[in-house]
Parts: C-alpha cells; sequence; structure tokens
C-alpha cells in the first residue's frame, strides 16, 4: 500500500495524498457523528483527469474508493469502512462553474461546488437553481446528484434528478465517460446518466454536471395554516393545485408537538390554534404575478371545504422568514429532547392519512409515552417520522428500542406500498435494510447492474447494496 | 417453431397466437411503411402474467421478441426483421386503466392504453395528463415509455420519462420485475425503472406504469408571432418566461417555407407578414389565471426588445385551433412536395441559431434547390429539420442523396454537442448511426447494460444498439 501511496502523490501531488490521522479525522465521520471509519488515505485530486488517475490506480492495486462531496449526508454513504482498507476520494477541489448559459437556461459545475454557490451563480443571472435543503451552505453538486438530493421544493421541481442535463463520470476502472450534454432531449439509446444519479458512488465518480436552470420566481405569497387532520392536509394539496397551479411550490405538514417544540425555543406562533396539525404553504410566481390574491382564494375555498381551520399570510418578509422557521427549525429543536430515531419515509399522498392513523397506536403500544415529532412534505408523500423518547425513559434505554421501534415504522410504510428512505438515501446505514423489503427479482437486477458497470466490487462496497 | 407455437397458444389461447400472413400484415409494418418485417407470429397476450409466460416460452426456445404498441414509430422500433426468425408480441389487448388516485394524482395503466384514452380518464377527474403529440389517438402508453415520447409540451412538463413514478415489466427471461408504486420519492437504491424507459424493448416489455397527473390548465392565451431570426425565437424562450414562469407551455418555431405549404393548404395566415421565421406562443393557467394580460405583457417587452416583428393573438377557441393549425399541419402540408428526408435533432437552446445558419448553405451546396422545411420546439433545442426535393429534381434522385444530406445534418449537429434523435429514438433505422457518433465509453456502457440485463440477447435484438 504503500507503493499505491506514493504514486498517487506522483500524480496529484503528494500534499493532496493525505494519511496523518489529524488530516484524516475529518474525512473519517459524518456531519452527525453518527458513522465513523478510518481511510487507509484521503485523496484530494483537483481535476477530472486527475480523479481518473486516481481511480485507475486504485482499481489496479484492487483497493476500494469512497467517493466523498460535503459528507452531510443522513446514511453514512460517505464514510469509509473502519478496517483502513479504502480510500476516501474528496471532491472538495473541484469547485468550478465551468460555464453557465442563460439562453440555454443550464448551468455546468463540477462536483464539489456546493449547492449555495451554485443558486448564487443561478441568481447572479436572474434565474433559480430550485433545489434547496438544510446542508445547502455545505452539501455539494456532486453529492446532490450522487444522492438524488430532495429537500423543499420538489413538488414543484422534482429532485435533484430532474435537474441534471448531463453527467461526467470516471468509471470504475479510471475511464471518463463525457455525457455533459446541454439537452432537453436526447433519445439516442439508453439514458445513461440516470444510473449514475442516486446511485450514492457505487457505480462510479461523479465529476461534473450540467444543470437546468428555471425562471426566478421573485413574487411569494406565504401562509401558516392549522388543520383539522392529515387527510385534510392530502385533500388541501388538490384545492392549492386547482387553484395555484404551477405557483405552488411548498406544501410541509407539521405535527402539533413538532410545533410546540419550535415555539418553546423562541418561535412565535401566528395562530395559537388547538388543531393537531399544522402546514406552511408558499406559492411563488414571476414579478408580477398576484400570487398573494391567488393564496387567499385557495384558503378562502379550502375553510369553506373545512380543509382549514386557521390562516395566517405572511404580510412582510421578516413575517415570511417567521413562519418558515416553524418548519424549519423543528429538526434542531427536537434535540432538546435527546436522541432522535430518524425516519425518512414515502407513501402516496391519499395514503399520508393511512399510514400516520396505524403508526400512532402501534408505536405506542410498543414503547409508552413514545413522542412522534412528525414533519415532511405533504405534495411528495415524505413525512420525517421521528420519535424521541418517553419523558421518563433514559436515553440509551430509549435507544435500545430503536429497531424495533423503527421495523414498525417500515412495515407499515411498506404494507402500504411506500419507501423506507424518500430522500436520504440508502448508504450503509439503511442498505441491508432496504434489501430486505424488496423483492428477488429487484435485488438481482440491482446487483446485476453493480456487476455490470463495476465487476471488480471496488466502488463504495457494501453502500446501497449490502455486500453479499 | 411449430412447437413453439403449439405452446403459446395453450399459454394464451390459440385465438390469440397469429400466423397467417393476412392477420400479421399489420403487424409487419409501421404506420408509415417505411420499415417492414416479417415475423415468425404475433402474440397477444391479455396480461402480465400472460406477457411473462410468453416471454419465458420464447426464452426457453431461444426465440427472439419484438414488442410492440401502437405501430407509431418514427425509426422502426416496432417493426420485427424480416426473416422471419421474431416473435411480435403485442401489447393491444392490455388496454386496462387499473386505477386512478385523483388525491395523490396518479394514474395506473396497462402498456396498451391509448395515449389519448389516458389524457381523457386524467380530465374526466378535472386533471392533466400532460404528453401530447401528433399520434395520441393511436400510440399507446407502453410505445411512449418505450420510446420516452416527446411533443409539443416538454417545456413545461418534461419528456414521457418525467411523467412516470412507477413500471411493471417483464424481464428477457420471463420473470416480472414489480415496480408499480405511486411515489414522488423513492431513494431505496438504483432507479430501476429509468434503464426501461427509451429502452424501446431492448431490456424487457413494459406491461403496465403508475403515471404522474397535473393540476388542469383550463385558462389558455394562444398568439402567432413572426421573428426577425432564429437567435431572437431563443432570446424571446427568456422573454417569455421572465414574465410568464410556469405558464408558458407552448413556444414552437416555424420556417417561412413551412408556413407557406400550410397556407398552401387552405389555413390562413394571420398576419401576411415578410418575415423569415414564425412561432406558436401558449400560455397555460388555472381556472382565473389572468393569462392574456401575461401574454400582452411577454409579447409587448418582446416587440419592444426587437425579438418579436409582429404578433396574433387568438380571441377565440376556434382562432385559437387555426393558430394551432398553422404548426400541426406542416408534416402533412410537406408530403405535396413529395418524399421528405426527416432531421430529428437538438442542442443546446443558444446554439440552435448556429445550426441553422451553418446547414443553410452546407446543404444548398450539397444538393442546389433543396428545400428545407424546418419546424420544432424552441424550449427544447429540438428541431425537425425536414428536407424536401429541388423542385426540379426526380423524387428517386432527391432520395440517392439522403445519406449524404443527413450526414451534412447529423455531422453539423454533433459538431454544437447535439443529439441526431430527439425525441424519435433509434430503433432499426438510426442505431448504427447514432452509435457511430458516440464515444467508445458509451457504446461500452450501453452493451455492458444490455449484457447484463438479456445476456441471451432476445430482446428486440438490433434495435438501440446495432448487431456486433
Amino acid at each position: 500500500m504503500t507503493d499505491l501511496i506514493a504514486r498517487l502523490g506522483e500524480a496529484i501531488g503528494a500534499s493532496h495524498v493525505l494519511t496523518d490521522p489529524h488530516d484524516l479525522a475529518s474525512y473519517s465521520v459524518d456531519w452527525r457523528g453518527a458513522y465513523r471509519g478510518t481511510p487507509l488515505a484521503v485523496v484530494r485530486p483537483g481535476s477530472t483527469a486527475e480523479v481518473s488517475e486516481v481511480v485507475r490506480l486504485a482499481h489496479d492495486s484492487g483497493v476500494a474508493i469512497v467517493p466523498q462531496g460535503g459528507n452531510t449526508g443522513m446514511c453514512g454513504g460517505a464514510v469509509p469502512s473502519d478496517d483502513g482498507s479504502q480510500l476516501v476520494l474528496s471532491l472538495n477541489r473541484m469547485r468550478a462553474i465551468r460555464s453557465l448559459d442563460a439562453g440555454s437556461a443550464t448551468i455546468t459545475a463540477e462536483a464539489g461546488v456546493v449547492l449555495q454557490e451554485l443558486q448564487s451563480a443561478a441568481e447572479s443571472v436572474g434565474m433559480l437553481f430550485p433545489v434547496s435543503l438544510a446542508a445547502e451552505g455545505s452539501c455539494t453538486v456532486g453529492g446532490n446528484i450522487s444522492t438524488n438530493a430532495g429537500g423543499t421544493a420538489v413538488l414543484r421541481y422534482g429532485m435533484m434528478r430532474a435537474q441534471v442535463l448531463g453527467l461526467e463520470v470516471v468509471l470504475p476502472d479510471g475511464r471518463v465517460w463525457d455525457g455533459l450534454r446541454s439537452l432537453r432531449k436526447d433519445n439516442t439509446g439508453l439514458d445513461l446518466k440516470q444510473l449514475f444519479i442516486g446511485a450514492e458512488g457505487t457505480l462510479g465518480v461523479v465529476t461534473a454536471a450540467v444543470l437546468a436552470l428555471q425562471p426566478a420566481t421573485p413574487s411569494r405569497a406565504t401562509a401558516w395554516v392549522s388543520l383539522p387532520s392529515v387527510s385534510a392536509a392530502a385533500s388541501l394539496l388538490s384545492v392549492l393545485r386547482e387553484h395555484a397551479g404551477d405557483w405552488l411550490s411548498t406544501w410541509e405538514l407539521v405535527s402539533r408537538p413538532a410545533l410546540e417544540l419550535v415555539v418553546a425555543h423562541g418561535v412565535p406562533d401566528p395562530l395559537t390554534s388547538e388543531a393537531d396539525w399544522f402546514g406552511l404553504v408558499e406559492l411563488a410566481g414571476p414579478a408580477g404575478a398576484d400570487v398573494g390574491s391567488a393564496l387567499e382564494d385557495a384558503l378562502g375555498a379550502a375553510v369553506e371545504a373545512d380543509l382549514v381551520l386557521d390562516a395566517a399570510i405572511a404580510g412582510s418578509a421578516s413575517q415570511r422568514t417567521g413562519l418558515w422557521s416553524l418548519r424549519e427549525r423543528v429538526s434542531e429543536a427536537q434535540e432538546s429532547l435527546g436522541p432522535t430515531i430518524k425516519h425518512d419515509v414515502s407513501v402516496a399522498i391519499s395514503s399520508l392519512d393511512d399510514l400516520v392513523s396505524r403508526l400512532a397506536p402501534a408505536l405506542e403500544a410498543a414503547l409508552p409515552g413514545v413522542r412522534p415529532v412528525i414533519y415532511g412534505h405533504v405534495g411528495d408523500g415524505n413525512l420525517h417520522y421521528n420519535l424521541s423518547r418517553p419523558a421518563s425513559l433514559d436515553p440509551d434505554e430509549f435507544l435500545a428500542h430503536a429497531a424495533q421501534l423503527s421495523t414498525l415504522v417500515h412495515d407499515a410504510t411498506v404494507a402500504l406500498g411506500g419507501s423506507i428512505s424518500a430522500e436520504h438515501g440508502l448508504g450503509s446505514g439503511k442498505a441491508a435494510t432496504a434489501a430486505s423489503y424488496k423483492s428477488d427479482v429487484e435485488v438481482d437486477l440491482m446487483r446485476a447492474v453493480k456487476q455490470a458497470l463495476d465487476p471488480a466490487g471496488l466502488m463504495n462496497p457494501g453502500k446501497v447494496l449490502p455486500l453479499q
């Protein structure tokens, strides 16, 4: 291995091959500290040619590679194994925006560009890059693509997959696939880029992408609503769409316990309603669009139909920020209750109510006093169904129930035809669980693709698909 | 083979296994009569289980299968070889809409459902299925998925791929992959459905799909515009988006010769402008949306910026139909000039002008008097760059130039980073041409996936990828 390290240093410069344990620390653990590994070394190539050379050298030595972006994943997908055998390939020196074509509404960015930098580049030409999520200050384009990131605007714009027009990928043997096309339509054979989106680096290393930009939406109207039920939340989606069409950009659900936590952390509650469910609605349109009237019309119709109990509409930018805080600060506020057992599940929108109705009694029966703190994306059928400990239970005792409680959440989700990982991916943390819920045919198909593209099994082994 | 025919009859009923040459005729040739083959037999299974049984029997006999939907493709993808060795598997008995969930905005349809039936089903619950194309009265859901169909609303809603939430596929060995999920988000591993979309039946047979529906857009505003240049057409896209945002649903380009043909066929010209380029713009929004004002504002700004010379706005439904005819009847009107050499190319939107500017003199030099009749989808960078013969040239002599002229069109497109088949796919007609323009790495990747999923090479051989 010292031989490989030396050759890597020759290829990309010794200063970009880290082996000192002190230097390796931040690359060895995810941001939450939930996953931890021990890399053989960390390599930081500065160009696609250097990535290609690194991958080829590792391939020829039979050494596995773990690609890493902003290291903000939720499932350990970018963390190496703990046996010191795997090379972490960090893309954080590849931060160029190679081109921006406003006329074509496309931007070509390298894998290490931080999501917020990408959003800013789009804004600088009066356009919008619509993917937005909590980690946008540190997550990267390559990671967003490799995990098919979601966030709060999926309802309108789709996930990261929907933004990708072209990709540049270093394949497991070091060859470069140049699929950096700026085309809206290209039916010349298999759409290869789809393979690498959401593959978490198990089929190759994404080094750059052409992404679509959207028209800016400077006109915004935002409301906080209280709801009689989850079923009303799902029905409200139809009403909002009927009145506002594509202007509807946000429809986020928050449960009463989640709201109470945020309010206890100092965010003002604009409604003081007794309801069990709340939500954040936002319309966004071009300059001059009368989004305010559309929102009032839609909410009026919803109140009429008993889908909304009460509503507060933001009258200023600072009020809008306040309403968004009610949704965005749930995760942070929940930390005050001790450790959280997190779930990221999705079902068909019309099954959301069913899922919540089934889970509440089942979880209470399994662990009396357990506290669900639920929030999520109604338009995507996606709930972050997170659990906090009963007030009287010791954190470690609570975590001892994690497997049992998660199985209940996942079983109920799958029984409704749902997904146990809507937007967070699988990494190492959920790979085996996901496989256990899938049919043999589906696992076989996934393994066949993996075998076809990475026959040596050196690209991020054990992620997405469990090792056999 | 008589043994296989007998077993197929036992599996799905002898009346659904056609071998009489008279019965085979309509399945042996595409709608244009451009591709012709000779099937071993035509099988018409009535369920997914029957498709599975047919594929398994053929697989075990080493007989190749050609899946066929509405048979309206442009590149021969659904036509068998002419040696009588291949089984045509028609999906036209699988016409059930299995479910429609308005609350989740999803519909589950079998492969043989005709696109227009799907659109009608969506309308029946006040929603929209947005894919729309000339063949919608006979093309099918399975074919639309297998060719990743485009059409006139891609600008706003994306291609068929963007509508697919879940798939059911019979794999090359007869196993059924049940991926019929109604989820907006599912990051539990490789997104296998992407493999089969646009694969033209070379990796398996799509038997059913879950498709997303959109909010209805009853408010419409439509205009016919004259333009100073193709470059103005591309710039106008930005202006339209800035003013109308997602309401912009159509921005179609028509060249002067194309317009003249349609007008000669009796469609009234609302502008009588001397311009070289024209276009159809449509905004569509929810009930009550003031699309008319938005269109007037946008066109006003465009005239101001010298991007539009003149405009006619439809004042009634019948005027709207008239404006649409100017675009929709080009293809039919061009037939009056004799045989057409068709191209379906795309480039980045900002390169459209470059493509047209390069091609005009090159084509004229190659065949003086050749008549380009161009129309296409500006928002997709997609032009149907079709050629008619010089008035003085015999049709057969013209067709003798087809390879030379197509090479010019394709070379120029690829030189600009474009695609030689934007929305029509490859079938047998363009498979070798597409491969000749692709890198070895890309062809290798496509072959690796094909080999992984269809090792026996029995699924629609020679389509998409040329036989080796």
